[in-house]
Parts: structure tokens; sequence; C-alpha cells
């Protein structure tokens, strides 16, 4: 057998990226992906919906239908919303909420630690 | 800490997924993925774009610009025609075709064995 190149891409001699998406679907659809986990991890730092979904250059009727679709499909909520009382009430996290971002995180770093794996050994290379 | 449901979603007691997609770029953008991959494997089958695009209900463009695509990103290209000679010519994958076929297939079936290994491990359950 001859010779062959050894790249069989000019991406594949260092010039290419292994690229990937990774959700979790529930009975509706989509339940989490890295852009509803980033919106729950805005939610918790500014406590607000309206304020974490212009951080995110989003409108508010869609972080709020994002948080709709989370909450209606978790055992209970994620997302939780106190109107009134002294502070004027407010939004956060639940611990389960919590607990679907760091789990969620976990997931997403475990897969950017598989991609690196693989663009590593993938080489696409002559034999 | 009291005791919390043992799911924090309906889909994590069993009626959930965990999904993702996967893909190779290179200086161009898109190289390499599961639709250009299953293409080249349908081109192989029956020797001509025509009848690989289709068998996937792709407009014949449309196939002809992915096999460009790949071609113009590889080293030596994926795919090559010959036209005339004793059987009229034909298409098909070059060892360099094959090999890019074989090793995005193996990426994806590594893929496919990570989200079923993390769909056992994550549970988003009470702590």
């Amino acid at each position: 057998m001859k010779k062959k190149n050894q790249c069989i891409s000019k991406a594949a001699c260092g010039e290419y990226s292994f690229m990937g998406r990774i959700w979790v679907e529930g009975k509706d659809g989509a339940f989490l992906g890295y852009g509803r986990v980033l919106l729950l991890g805005r939610i918790r730092q500014y406590g607000s919906i309206t304020e974490a979904a212009r951080s995110l250059d989003m409108s508010y009727r869609h972080a709020w239908e994002l948080v709709e679709s989370m909450n209606n499909q978790a055992t209970s909520p994620l997302v939780e919303t106190t109107t009134g009382g002294k502070g004027g009430g407010g939004t956060r996290l639940t611990a389960d909420g919590e607990r679907a971002v760091r789990l969620f995180q976990e997931f997403h770093d475990e897969f950017q630690n598989f991609l690196r794996k693989k663009s590593k050994q993938i080489k696409f290379q002559g034999e």
C-alpha cells in the first residue's frame, strides 16, 4: 500500500476543531441545555428574571417561557418567585434548581473533556 | 435538611433523554458531521451523488455542495468522480474518504457511549 499523506484534511493537520452540543430532553422536548442553565445562573446572580434576561440580551418573554418550560417538566420548580413582602419579593433558584445547574455543568465539563480527548486521539492520518 | 423528592424532574425519573450532536470544523466551518458522513456512506453504496442524494431526500445541488465543502477542506479529496471510460464513469470514495467515514463513525459511537454512561450517572436526584 503506497504511503499516503499524513493528514486527510488541512483541518486535521491542526486547523480543525471537534465541536459538540448536549442537552437533556423531557416529556415536552428540551428540559435543560447550555442556554437554559446559563439563564438559571443569571437568575441566581440577579435575583430577577428581568435582569437575568437583560444580561443575556434575551427578551423577558423568552426568558419567562424557558423558566416555565423547566418548572413544568420538573417534579418541583427550579425557580421560584415571591411577590410583595418586606423586600418587595424576588426570584431565586430552589434547592432543586441549584442541583440542576451543578449537575448540568458537570455533564458539560465532562463533555468538553471528552471532545478534547477525542481531538487528540483522532488524527484522520494516513495509515 | 429535610428529605427532598427523589427526582427533580419527571424526566429525571426515567422519562428524560440525554441528547447531543458532534461535528468537526475546518477552516471554512463544518467539515464532517453526521449528515455529511451519512452522505459519504450513500455515495459509496450507490456510486453516484445523484442516487445518494435521492436516497436521503436531498437535492442534488445540496449534496454536491456538501461534497465540495469536504473535498475543499481535505488535503486530498474524499470523493472522486471519473467521467467517461468503459463503465460511463462514476463516483466513489477515495481511501481518505473511507478513512474519514470510519474515524467519524468511531467518534460518533464513542459519543453515544458517553451519553449512555452519563444518563445512568446523572440522576438529578435529591441528596
